[in-house]
């Protein structure tokens, strides 16, 4: 059955990137006011394409920022699982403009990409799903499971109205599990599981001794220098080989398993020191920079300030010193445990002669993980080497998709990352794009995992 | 004998308090091109002056940049003293104009204070000076000893031809000691020797990781972080008991003797808590706040940046991190040695993963101490006490003053250091001031001094 979907999508292959170019050629800039309207025809063009391929209840739900899309498809009937599709038509602005080699609204194809901004992030991974249901509905008049789709306007400047809307809407998008295409593979061709994502909190701290900036010939010997304060702090929080040093940071972590060790080393290596240029890279002692940039958490200054920054020479001791700090954290640390623990670990470190001020970062994240055994993710495993005859490698990601980890929350349903852009894809940048092999490959995927989950209930 | 000299700064004080504002309306401002001709008439008016009252071989000497004020009296004859004069009579320039209560080039009094730009940095004391050879000459026709001025207008912007001529004129300038009186009174009324100053070195160290900024997320755990890095390495540099752990920073260093512990307790404290704003201070361990400012060596951290310092949270690891660091010396310490010193230190402690970047200041001085007990302080210890009424302290200071060091090294001769500004004059600032009570007693202060010392030969 899911040949004549495929060969529907090989047939219509011309027709539907046309399409695709129509969606990328809408300039969707999410925080740009002047792309207000466009936002809104970006999600004026995902319902109607929901209302065109037979969706009901389909609706561009307004919210006090930009639309969200709803649709869905029950035609599957209680017996099927319902599945959540998650995704966002907005996109980054294009700027600078000047660094694109095409331009970044009008899509054009070369060496085997399409190059347009949200080609990959997401418009173009969004548009697969849709082409995918639209297969399913032109060839055999229905999809293998219920489907409700939700895709949003402002993903690009925080989400800050879905949150709101999957709370109060909680029934009309409940569903069994959710799928989501918003992120990559490891490599170009390579099926990749996301299995896990890192939480996140952080704090910014100043260090306050003299209130003005004194001169270090008059004062130095009787006052406490701020920024060695600062540099004293810091260096109490981790050590050189990577450890974090505050009491509490590593409970109730669970430990990397073997198997899970095992699955990380599977995974085909970033050459950290070719695409960061460090000379050695420098994880946790006992840890390898996969595991640690995957599964354990990290520690990291984001930025310091303090004194005279300007060329040359400037003999004072500065009034104050600052740092930001965030964490990334992974299953069993909350957020807001491990932010009171440096808190604490600051208040209790700070050295006389100066006072420290805490500003608590309000953003937090916890990690997400979903067991890579779990049946719906070795279907999604499967599918992607169907497709790309190639086996599936799990990885856990350092970053942190807040809206993964709210619908875990919310819902408590797995979340299936189902990603097929690239390493190359620029997200962000000027010249991004997606590989017209994922186009083909992740669609087929798609085909193959509506399919292998419809018994999964 | 010193009663008719001192009776005739009475008698004149009106005309010279005049005479003074004279001096202090001219703009002289020696870093602003466009004050060049009010430099050179602020010099033209020293010259004036010493022809005026007698001096000879006065010439205004041109330089590269302005010229330098120099004059003699060598009437005393081989058999007395011949002391160098050294003072500036260029001036910070005066901005902001807004925070002055009266115009910065419009001297006025008020409260007993005088308020000019240089009404005590440095053109003030040089008119002290000027206005005591007057005294003398007027009424006796001679000095006790034989005087060589000279007066520069570059020492606010690093005195840069002042050394190519004491070097190149070395029998010219040749001097027993040297008296210099641009510094300061620990307080107001108080007879203050300052016997020492702290030399200086420094330099600025970058620590460079990734070779741009990268995600927290995606990178963490993988490379060092140069931020944390910078504050391992400061940290190594100095502990939290105020003690420099760089190996051999306090060798050679002369140890606080019993007799200079007991002069230094004896200096009125300046209240740091009050004058800073800090809650404790925190000398060195083993040392009070005092004995550290004054006569132990210091290292500051004076600026440092990294990363982020905007608003908010940004999620990188930093591509690189800097900081400034300078130290203040004492006898003992040379400064090129102790800058290598760190230097090594440095280099030994960078951890994996990062390299660092070194760059040295180029200016640097040597710490300036001339014993309390030489009788060339002595003297002027009396004279001070002779004047004010009070016993007179004796100080060393965190700071130092280039020429100090560089005539110490040159001439090798006594300096002697007899300043009158107070602690709230403001040097550097809008509405800086002299008491009236310093010109009137410091006049005093030098007329005895000059007779005092005018059997030291």
């Amino acid at each position: 059955m899911t040949d004549s979907i495929i060969q529907y999508l090989h047939l219509h292959r011309d027709t539907l990137l046309n399409r695709l170019n129509d969606f990328l050629s809408i300039q969707s800039v999410s925080t740009d006011p002047a792309h207000k309207h466009d936002v809104k025809k970006a999600g004026q063009y995902v319902a109607d394409y929901l209302k065109d391929i037979g969706f009901e209840q389909v609706d561009l739900m307004e919210t006090k920022g930009h639309p969200l899309v709803y649709g869905e498809w029950m035609g599957a009937g209680e017996g099927a699982p319902t599945a959540l599709l998650y995704g966002h038509y907005d996109v980054q602005p294009a700027d600078p403009y000047e660094l694109w080699d095409s331009e970044p609204f009008k899509p054009e194809i070369r060496d085997g990409r399409l190059y347009a901004r949200g080609s990959s992030d997401d418009k173009g991974q969004v548009f697969m799903h849709l082409a995918v249901f639209e297969a399913y509905m032109k060839t055999i008049g229905e999809l293998p499971i219920n489907v409700k789709v939700c895709i949003e306007g402002e993903e690009e400047i925080g989400s800050e109205n879905l949150y709101e809307v999957l709370e109060e809407k909680k029934n009309q998008f409940a569903a069994d599990f959710c799928v989501i295409s918003d992120s990559g593979m490891v490599a170009s061709g390579q099926p990749t599981i996301l299995y896990g994502l890192k939480g996140f909190t952080g704090l910014e701290f100043t260090v306050t001794g003299p209130s003005s900036d004194l001169h270090s010939g008059m004062y130095g010997g009787a006052v406490r220098n701020p920024a060695m304060a600062m540099a004293h702090l810091l260096s109490s929080l981790k050590n050189e080989d990577e450890v974090v040093t505050v009491d509490g940071f590593y409970d109730g972590i669970e430990e990397l398993s073997e198997e899970e060790r095992e699955l990380i080393k599977n995974v085909p290596s970033e050459d950290f020191k070719a695409s960061t240029g460090v000379k050695e890279t420098t994880p946790e002692k006992g840890f390898t920079a996969k595991e640690h940039t995957m599964a354990r958490p990290t520690l990291e200054v984001n930025g310091l300030y303090s004194g005279y920054q300007g060329e040359g020479t400037k003999t004072i001791i500065p009034s104050t010193a600052t740092a930001k700090l965030t964490c990334r954290l992974v299953p069993g640390q909350e957020p807001d445990h491990v932010q009171s623990l440096l808190v604490d670990h600051l208040e209790k470190h700070v050295p006389a002669g100066v006072t420290l001020d805490i500003k608590k970062e309000p953003l937090s994240a916890r990690a997400y993980k979903v067991d890579p055994e779990h049946p719906l993710i070795q279907k999604a495993a499967e599918s992607y080497t169907q497709a790309f005859g190639k086996e599936t490698v799990f990885v856990r990601m350092g970053g942190s998709i807040p809206v993964v980890e709210l619908i875990d929350q919310l819902y408590q349903i797995p979340v299936v990352l189902l990603g097929f852009g690239t390493p190359e894809d620029r997200l962000h940048s000027p010249n991004e794009s997606f590989p017209i092999e994922s186009f083909d490959k992740g669609m087929e995927t798609l085909v193959y995992y509506w399919d292998n989950v419809k018994e999964s209930k």
